[in-house]
């Protein structure tokens, strides 16, 4: 890991330190992607079974998971497996219902009533990727939203093993948050499906979930065409940025460091620290803890553009954290609470010593699908809103309609846009001559 | 407008009568954008100065506006509209406020707290069109919500007239709403300058507002670019989708018709009722109506494509509505509300005789920058949230982490992730360790 000295660098220095590996794609990652998409288009089913063979290897006959398969699915799991889905499934309702946005109604002036009314979005499709392993925990943090949401017709898409069957802890996932069907789909031709249907996927209105750089940019590509669907967000390599204090315990810290890197060679780690005996601690035991793990490869090749960053202070580790904006944000000091309050840009938070980032990958209840890359600057994290619409609703009363009609009126004029104008106009003159009459 | 009978029509026949009105770009628009979007990034300032000579036909010397210019501009200014203005943010304000988010603290189980903190997105920048006549209304519809969630720069651009001033209006409610940077810019070089910044414009985080084709293709290309600035949402022509029944008064329903056919040749305008004495009752009132206005030409061009659809009963129209997915919805039937229990998408509805789409445009309270073209199948209006970010907090106790952290053992190894294992594993052993010593 690169070590620097913040308050040493330059503004193009700092830029450099905080610089996220460029997304250096295959050439022509985009024509591919899109030539997948227009022949998913054209020839439906036939060509997400065509890619299939070729890109997971697996010959379908069906692309759908049928009941056997998911009684299957659960026979074979391992009991203790099943209660942890369970279990990280009850949790992760519980904290997000009670973040789930409210209807609102109030009255802006008398008999002027506005309201905010909450809708599920009809067909949402959601994508779990299953590339160096599978992950039912992403099962869960997209489809228990959905659920509390209300969502008419949930689908997921999960790419199939050689074998041909999806694997069984996703399935299971699937049906303990009540996703309605399964497709054994991955890749740039999954998000094609769901955003276009086809005769066995059903034609979806927003697509969630990570990918790799096919998946997003199928994700892209059909989010800017009006006759694609919308997507979640925008999506980057993973990364944390820990802020330790010199009372931070090493062998924690590196643990946290190592847990992002495992994921992927372009994930990147932070660690910013105002205690250079904090940082040399931290990185012996990376390297100690590492040599242990089944992943150190990918390890190594993350930690090799990942970096440790003293600086003068706490205050200025959380300063440095705000113009990353990272993913991840572990604040290991004394008081983090009171640093917290300085937090502008991240996607999730973890507070002081027992609180490692996995919890909130799997079980704490909070979403582990983030906005990275930067995106936290502007993007939140998957929640229920991101499964509904929210719809404004107004109702006038003749009282209501004398009260703001006037104003209306004026601005229409100002704005020169007359027939706006008139339609309160010409009511207001029904209800005067009512009046007249009366 | 063309009149079709729901029940009559194949299933093709109902896609081509809810088909909104393909969006034929100028050949090479993404070219010409893309060109203008490198300019800016080059040369700054300079192209900006550039593009506001040859496309807005003014000289200037400065791109912001001048603390004397906002003082002019309210001298200027007709008391009244000032009024209208200060009033309408009022109200803006109000029904905004009401409906913004809030911190939500949970536990999700002993020692394991769980919250979601808002945070403002730090700079945003605002576009307020002023193609055929200036909008000061948009100026209130995205300044308000942007002061409510506490931006710390809001940044305004708006096209200059031809003698180099921007309208007092839009100046005036820029001010009322604490917008503290506006400039003299429009088209896709103002997108452009937001998102990457100049030597006078700030680079913005996320843009907001509506535009013609040119601002919208910018908008798309600075939203796909990581290095770029996130959106508020896809943009398509306005539209109104009006639901009458018998005992609707058919000047009140003319008038809405054409307040939203007047925005522009693109708009469309629909209305679906059960009764067809109703339906020609209307089309001649629009016809009267259109005659005595000063945008009738523009009216007409949008009622070209614009449809009278006879259904069975109100229900089929909701049914219409919901496949449809209007920006506006106009329910002028009796018992609005019953049937707004039906309504899945729509971006804003209006309920009732009195209240004509024109008061949710300016003064009732509710956001007027809403989703077009289909996206209310997706996604929702503008409001506080847009310009926030939700950010999820955990903090665990050691009681907290001997509660969760077998689960997310369980899981993390199910997903072949053994170093997000150990940091939970890890810490586990070091409370144990605690607890043997003591």
């Amino acid at each position: 890991m690169k070590r620097l000295v913040w308050n040493a660098l330059d503004e193009a220095g700092r830029e450099a330190a905080l610089a996220r590996p460029v997304q250096t794609h295959a050439v022509g990652l985009n024509e591919v992607v899109r030539r997948i998409v227009a022949e998913v288009r054209r020839h439906g089913d036939k060509a997400l079974l065509r890619f299939t063979a070729s890109y997971d290897r697996c010959e379908l006959e069906r692309l759908d998971v049928t009941p056997d398969e998911f009684k299957e699915a659960e026979a074979a799991l391992d009991p203790t497996l099943k209660a942890a889905i369970r279990e990280a499934a009850g949790r992760i309702d519980a904290f997000h219902r009670a973040a789930a946005p409210a209807a609102v109604a109030v009255e802006t002036a008398p008999g002027v009533r506005v309201e905010r009314v909450l809708r599920p979005i009809n067909r949402v499709g959601l994508y779990v990727p299953a590339g160096s392993a599978p992950l039912p925990s992403t099962a869960l943090m997209l489809g228990v939203p959905a659920r509390i949401a209300g969502c008419a017709e949930v689908v997921l898409c999960s790419p199939a093993r050689a074998d041909g069957r999806c694997d069984p802890a996703v399935l299971y996932a699937a049906r303990v948050v009540g996703v309605h069907r399964v497709f054994k789909l991955g890749g740039a031709q999954a998000i094609a499906a769901m955003a276009y249907g086809t005769a066995s996927v059903p034609r979806c209105d927003k697509l969630f979930g990570p990918g790799n750089a096919w998946v997003t940019e199928a994700k892209v590509q059909v989010s800017t065409d009006p006759r694609g669907a919308a997507i979640d967000m925008p999506a980057g390599p993973s990364e944390v940025l820990v802020v330790a204090d010199a009372l931070a315990e090493p062998a924690f810290v590196a643990a946290d460091l190592l847990s992002q890197a495992e994921h992927g060679l372009d994930s990147q780690v932070l660690l910013v620290s105002p205690s250079d005996a904090l940082l040399d601690a931290v990185a012996e035991e990376v390297e100690r803890q590492c040599a242990a793990l089944p992943r150190a490869g990918i390890a190594l090749g993350a930690l090799a553009h990942s970096r440790l960053i003293r600086v003068d202070s706490v205050a200025q580790a959380i300063e440095v954290s705000n113009r990353y904006a990272p993913e991840h944000l572990i604040l290991q000091v004394a008081e983090p609470r009171v640093w917290l309050a300085q937090v502008e840009c991240a996607g999730s938070v973890f507070l002081g010593a027992w609180t490692p980032e996995s919890v909130g990958d799997y079980a704490s209840g909070s979403n582990h699908v983030l906005p990275t890359y930067g995106y936290a600057r502007s993007h939140s994290g998957v929640s229920v809103a991101s499964f509904q619409k929210q719809i404004s609703v107004q109702e006038l009363t003749p009282e209501g309609l004398r009260a703001i009609g006037p104003c209306t009126a004026t601005l229409a004029a100002a704005e020169q846009l007359d027939a706006h104008r008139r339609a309160v106009t010409l009511r207001l003159a029904a209800l005067d001559a009512e009046v007249s009459l009366a």
